[in-house]
């Protein structure tokens, strides 16, 4: 094997770990669209390159280094800059523009009624927009180059091309709505909140600001995808709980862990038994994460699990679950293929300064766990030579006793959330004041909202979105009313 | 002459000039005090250190070094933090700790009746608080160890502090306010905005926080100084109005500038007509920006002026309004003497990142002049090998249609001004909501709320604190019927 191969692998292996315990924000999963309302594709967008700053917040020589950032505008709808016509913004998150547009859903269908100039800016070091136009891979082997990916620098790269942008399209008072999902919401709830003379405001769907230390506890999420199983069916949530167990002792017993390793047709022979749990804790929180009305994925496995015969068989069953969801040759540990550039760029991030380590109580499904820290240090210190930096987002960002700090500060922000997704315990679930507000479903999932609208979007995500779109609406209402009331418009 | 010695005269020519066409907030000029009111002096201060974070917004290797940065704190009468009782914090600014304490009045003045613990933090790379634990000089001379030499650092180093101080003392809900005057007024306004979660208020006093391009024209600041001398004296005014073309018209004249430098006293003979104006604009502007109740400058060189004889020879009017201000044994170009912390570090900020510089138009007493953005531009260059980065600061903290976007978004800044002050101009002169308010007197020179009560303070000026007192126990019992209304007290 190759060293650079070996590397690749060791990487993978860590992020794959990193899945269970550090629960990724990212949402890969897009449910089935049948009939996409969305009238902007892709060619719709005319691609721009912007000379962005390298370091906003240091003099040194190097911080004035530029590099291409890339943005996409369409301006078919735009009502232009002398009728103050509205600007939505997508903020970029951790992946490739291309993987972005895909979430574009909300921001692509409401352009036109708006008459919105559409922008969207991908997020720095990843897509085409890293540093000296190298790969993300090449940025983050330099222990340089890649301290500048960080979230304060982002959302400052933001801010230069958005204020650039509106001197260029002499659209001073045309009022910027930001928009983004899961850690792109929480770049559009801090983008408000630290550049409110940007922004006049932002929709942060299933954007959870809180997950991090001494601000909620840190077992909200694995009860979360416990209490998803337990909603839709009891005994599958029991099959599930019983199993960790059942996966202990099976392993302990003379060659366990090779028949552990056939029962659930593993890629490669199981080295212990906390690898086949720690996997299959990663199904669980995916399915609940992206546990949408559409595809359903905790009812598949649940059914699959209550249908699988023999009934006393609790290792069966929970195959069962496993490959009627996932549907693969082999399971846990593929062949080792290129990390894309999420998952490269979102390792980096959370050793840097987003650490979301979830412990695990008694009384959920899941056997009790602490978070892990520890071991996640390590890991980081092991790739990166640094340890997560954990107080740093609550200092800079805020997030204690956030109703309390903002509700006599601040406006404009929608808090989106669909309960199903476990994230959402980390999110801001009531409204904070008047224009600071929670916007929630029962049944929706990490980033619904947000997604591209389809015919069979039940009732309660139509309400959802339609309520979004009235309250981004009043707040430019408001603030045409002010720009006549100051005379400025 | 020493080379060493030879590059401090040109920093010291650059900065007086510098002094006068690109203005210095700072307050070097303290009013003459006959009572102060204040009980707690420097000895009532326990000195710490805290290891400050050199790189808050970055992961480079160098990021993660550490310096020692000082702070002080009394806690003489503080209610504690059962009490939840407020923390008072003066936020250093351009100045080591030594020079500040003498800006604290108004803080020291109220922490008993407050009960208030008092913090006092000193700038990055003032006084003690230099990386490496170098000398200011050393450090400005490394282009990298400089580069952390920024706004934005500073902020996030108070940050740093007060959440540690908070955890530290158990007082997690004692509500913070933050005081500052001039660069540090600036500091506070800013801190409360882009940290509302760990300041509650800020008093921001002669904070010119919109004396960026393309915010205010760039004429008021000389307008202002004007108009102070106008006020006072029409006949004086006019005087230094008619005095730049005779400038001009003897030092055209053979021996001119021999006869000029035999004047006006100068240490050394003028090699221009420019040297003389540009010191005299700038004695009419300190004059004018420090135009206190007490010592009256203002006053004092107009009475100078308007009593010298002969009353036709305009040179000799104008000199003894200078030799009566600053009374010296010679003007212009003194020997060189080592330039303070102040003026090493204040050169380094107007040339990374605050670039005040005025014009002049017609119809004020100066002559018209452009506000030699290029001039600047090129000595930045030359000592530091950098440009201002003119838009960072209205990019970062905003000020464009401030009120617009403020008045529906943040809350708890008092912005005090003395209209005196030609500073002022570029302050908050209208209140931009219930709580984000300006305070500001007419017969007020820069910062002088803050400075120490005397028995001679005028009712206007005791008017003005009070206000400033009423509305911080307002903020603060708004906030502790909140900590009850959500149960946290």
């Amino acid at each position: 094997m190759s060293s650079s191969l070996c590397s690749i692998l060791i990487i993978l292996m860590l992020f794959s770990v990193c899945v269970a315990t550090g629960k990724n924000f990212d949402a890969y999963y897009i449910p089935k669209l049948s009939a996409v309302r969305a009238s902007v594709s892709s060619k719709d967008f005319q691609t721009f390159f912007y000379n962005q700053t390298l370091d906003h917040f240091n003099y040194r020589p190097e911080s004035y280094t530029t590099f291409k950032q890339r943005y996409v505008i369409n301006s078919k709808y735009w009502g232009g800059a002398n009728a103050v016509a509205p600007i939505f913004v997508f903020l970029g998150s951790e992946s490739p523009f291309d993987v972005d547009i895909k979430y574009l859903g909300f921001v692509v269908e409401n352009v036109a009624e708006f008459k919105a100039l559409l922008v969207c800016i991908e997020h720095r070091y990843y897509g085409e927009s890293i540093p000296y136009g190298w790969t993300l891979d090449k940025a983050l082997k330099d222990a340089k180059t890649r301290g500048y990916f960080s979230s304060a620098q982002a959302l400052a790269d933001y801010a230069e091309i958005l204020v650039y942008l509106k001197q260029k399209l002499n659209a001073r008072h045309s009022p910027i709505i930001v928009f983004g999902g899961s850690y792109g919401g929480m770049l559009a709830a801090w983008f408000r909140l630290k550049y409110p003379h940007v922004a006049l405001g932002a929709l942060a769907s299933s954007a959870p600001i809180l997950s991090f230390p001494d601000i909620i506890p840190r077992e909200t999420f694995y009860a979360g995808v416990a209490k998803d199983f337990l909603e839709f069916s009891f005994s599958c949530h029991e099959t599930i709980r019983r199993s960790w167990e059942e996966i202990d002792r099976g392993s302990s017993e003379l060659h366990g862990l090779a028949k552990l390793s056939k029962t659930f047709k593993t890629c490669r022979p199981l080295e212990s038994s906390s690898e086949l749990k720690d996997y299959l804790k990663s199904v669980y929180a995916d399915a609940a994460q992206y546990n949408d009305p559409f595809s359903r994925p905790v009812e598949v496995i649940c059914n699959a699990i209550n249908g699988a015969s023999p009934r006393n068989d609790i290792l069966r069953k929970i195959f069962a679950g496993l490959s009627t969801y996932r549907n693969s040759t082999c399971y846990i540990n593929p062949p080792p293929t290129p990390l894309s550039n999420t998952e490269l760029g979102w390792h980096w991030q959370t050793c840097s300064e987003i650490p979301t380590l979830w412990s695990i109580t008694n009384n959920t499904m899941f056997q009790p766990a602490p978070s892990g820290l520890d071991k996640f240090v390590n890991r980081c210190k092991r790739d990166f030579g640094i340890a997560p930096r954990q107080h740093w987002v609550p200092t800079y960002y805020g997030g204690q006793d956030i109703k309390l700090i903002l509700h006599r500060f601040a406006s404009n922000i929608i808090f989106s959330n669909g309960l199903q997704d476990p994230f959402s315990y980390a999110g801001i679930l009531k409204s904070i004041s008047n224009s600071v507000v929670a916007v929630y479903t029962a049944k929706g999932s990490h980033c619904l909202d947000i997604l591209p609208a389809t015919k069979e979007d039940p009732i309660w995500l139509v309400k959802q979105r339609n309520t979004e779109v009235e309250i981004i609406r009043k707040w430019i209402a408001t603030y045409h009313a002010d720009l006549r009331a100051f005379g400025k418009y």
